[in-house]
């Protein structure tokens, strides 16, 4: 028997436990989060505890504990009042991924009922609330009881994430961010599940990106990631599906806030660019698979197809911009969003075919035009950003335009323009342009 | 080129950079324990890459550089006043060992000078300081300059751990504590070596335990350590020499600190066990060579001899505890010091031989009967404890008594005898007895 411990709950002994390669009990991570909402875990044990996990690992079981208990520390939305089936759609982040802008509207309008919360863009990556806050007036702030409200109305609201839901989980993130934690997959996976099950959904479909511009740079890593998911997701109690999906170039044509609205706007137009339009229609076909509401892929994206058509997806999104307080005349006329007014062209230093656009870089050259942020408490500039004239195995000549720069700050133009021009590969054969879709998982 | 981090040290980046297995620059480490005290690296930062190192593990040259930060966060002795060489002895702590008391006036009289930083008890181990102060009226608390004055006037001088001598390492250390990453070779080593080297030594010597009643419980273990603190103490600019000493049972016959302290000062008449006789006398040999007094063990030895004959050593520790104002009269009659009243004998349950008394098990019972701490800011009984009365390779009878223990509360008897009488081991055949020295450790 070794001297008593200090505290309660043997803090330094669950650590130790962790460190050496042991298994955690359901009570035992239950009680370690409990403690780290009410101070009894301090926030130097919560680190060396998420050290010792980012060597270590933990069970799937060890993550589903811990993911309920991070899930439990804030209120679950109750969304009992909402009939049709509840599902969601996250993606671990890229670059130019306005994904959820278009597929929310689309996948709602076939009756599919979309509790989202999102986060904001950090580094390289880009967030859908910064991009829908580039619609004058949209705001993201509501409070539980008006997001349920909306939910009850139209079938779909967004909100950023609120000390109310899952604040074990926005404090160890925070942590995490500065203490080299980060890169745990069942860390990883039991921050993004917590926040999504205190959402009250039935089923979240994930884009599990990989690639250059992604957080997990490997198919393996991302592939860890996605099944851990998905597993772990099942565990606690919700249908969860993942697809893999590439991110080694920017996602259609635009990266920054109002340029990347107004690309998602053009496709409920049933117009945009066809990368995006696969991935938005791959992801809503899964959600719709996952609500029940359509048996096979090809049935679901005839759906999808049918609600862009007849108008019934931009109504949808006219009443969710109007709901949150936006001015919905941009879903009929995407240019009305603002862009910044300081531009430079970036052109072809040869002559060749698009063999490669670097997403990381991309998103770093938009970062640095103002679009996105270096630190969480920094503004960001919605009309700043990227728009790219080319696409992957395209035809390039010497001195054509590869890319138009934004920025509403001309001094951020000269090295942001440099970095844009490095990200692109102009190779002498025409390369193959692959689809965006890796792999779906569903067990 | 990552996005600029938000403190001016990356400090989340030199965590991961550890974490990845990649060594930090000496400057790297400086600006870590100095933001570390300076509050700009947080205790959860300094958490978790305390779990990055107990992992990683760090290189000779790292710790010697984390070694000379954690020294200068603090005032380091300058004893340029005292002109004889400057030799200190460490111990990494056991049960029973009462060694610097007898250690200290001996070595100090054959005119090497000793200034000793010692700690208390914790757990199954006893400290220096709780049993001096088991001396009536013998304080410890000396500020740095009456620590230098005595050092001049006697050439020895005793303190506790101050915060002005290595408050980094202080600091870390109770970070350490309570998040499982006290059991790090590199930390140690930076951790025991900081705190000397900030005594202003010229050589220390060390006394590695190994076995049951030792932070180390294998010679493999033992040896590590005492080879890092050897080339890294070396690395930053002082003689270290290492000896690795065996504590699978305690040191003479005696636990607890009156206990203790009495059989100690026998020791300077000439008398006391003869285990403690050996360790004492073969690391004050060590510390003569360091000295650079004596040529070779067997003239180390009879100078200690000879100090203790002419009575030199026990008016050393005379004057050394009337300097810090104890009652010196217990140094001849160290039956002045009071055990507590309340006394219960074990007895053997089986006639044989005394093949094993388990130091972690005695240190556990002695600290049950008060004598030791659960936690840092317990009070310590100083008459409580535990006197053996036989040694290991003993033949013992049925009914024979093993051992006394002390204690001021009569409550605690009980638990602590059932726990002693456990500690023995009585065998059919007589078990060898080795020498506790099982080493010198020299580079």
């Amino acid at each position: 028997m070794s001297p008593k411990t200090r505290q309660r709950l043997p803090v330094a002994e669950l650590i130790a436990k962790k460190r050496d390669g042991g298994a955690l009990t359901e009570d035992e991570l239950t009680k370690l989060i409990e403690g780290f909402m009410d101070g009894s875990v301090t926030d130097y044990q919560m680190s060396a505890f998420a050290m010792a996990v980012f060597f270590r690992g933990m069970s799937f079981e060890e993550t589903v504990a811990m993911t309920l208990a991070m899930r439990d520390s804030g209120k679950v939305i109750d969304l009992s009042g909402v009939s049709a089936p509840k599902v969601d759609k996250h993606s671990t982040g890229g670059v130019g991924d306005k994904v959820s802008i278009c597929l929310v509207p689309m996948v709602a309008a076939c009756g599919v009922a979309v509790p989202m919360m999102c986060g904001r863009g950090l580094g390289h990556t880009g967030g859908t609330l910064d991009k829908l806050e580039a619609i004058p007036g949209f705001r993201i702030d509501l409070s539980v009881a008006e997001f349920r409200a909306q939910m009850r109305k139209l079938g779909c609201a967004l909100i950023g994430q609120t000390e109310a839901l899952a604040p074990a989980d926005k404090r160890l993130y925070a942590l995490r961010d500065v203490t080299g934690t980060v890169e745990s997959v069942p860390l990883i996976t039991s921050s993004i599940l917590s926040k999504k099950l205190a959402e009250g959904i039935d089923a979240l479909v994930l884009d599990v990106k990989v690639g250059r511009g992604a957080f997990m740079k490997t198919e393996a890593d991302a592939k860890e990631l996605a099944s851990s998911l998905v597993r772990v997701g099942r565990l606690a109690g919700i249908g969860v599906s993942a697809l893999l999906t590439d991110m080694s170039a920017p996602i259609g044509f635009t990266v920054g806030n109002a340029l990347e609205t107004a690309e998602a706007l053009e496709l409920l137009q049933g117009e945009g660019p066809e990368d995006l339009r696969e991935l938005t229609y791959a992801l809503g076909a899964e959600m719709l698979r996952a609500a029940g509401i359509a048996k096979s892929k090809g049935a679901a994206e005839r759906m999808l197809t049918s609600v862009v058509k007849d108008g019934s997806a931009a109504r949808k999104m006219e009443a969710f911009v109007h709901a949150q307080g936006g001015d919905a005349r941009v879903v009929q006329e995407p240019d009305r969003l603002k862009l910044a007014r300081h531009r430079v062209t970036v052109t072809a230093a040869a002559e060749g075919f698009v063999g490669e656009i670097d997403a990381l870089e991309v998103g770093y050259a938009s970062m640095g035009l103002g679009a996105g942020r270096t630190r969480a408490e920094d503004a960001v500039d919605p009309g700043a950003g990227i728009r790219l004239h080319v696409r992957l195995g395209d035809r390039v000549q010497i001195g054509q335009a590869l890319a138009t720069l934004y920025s509403s700050t001309k001094a951020l133009l000269g090295p942001a323009t440099e970095r844009t021009a490095a990200s692109f590969a102009i190779l002498k054969r025409r390369p193959n342009t692959p689809s965006r879709i890796i792999e779906t998982i569903r067990r």
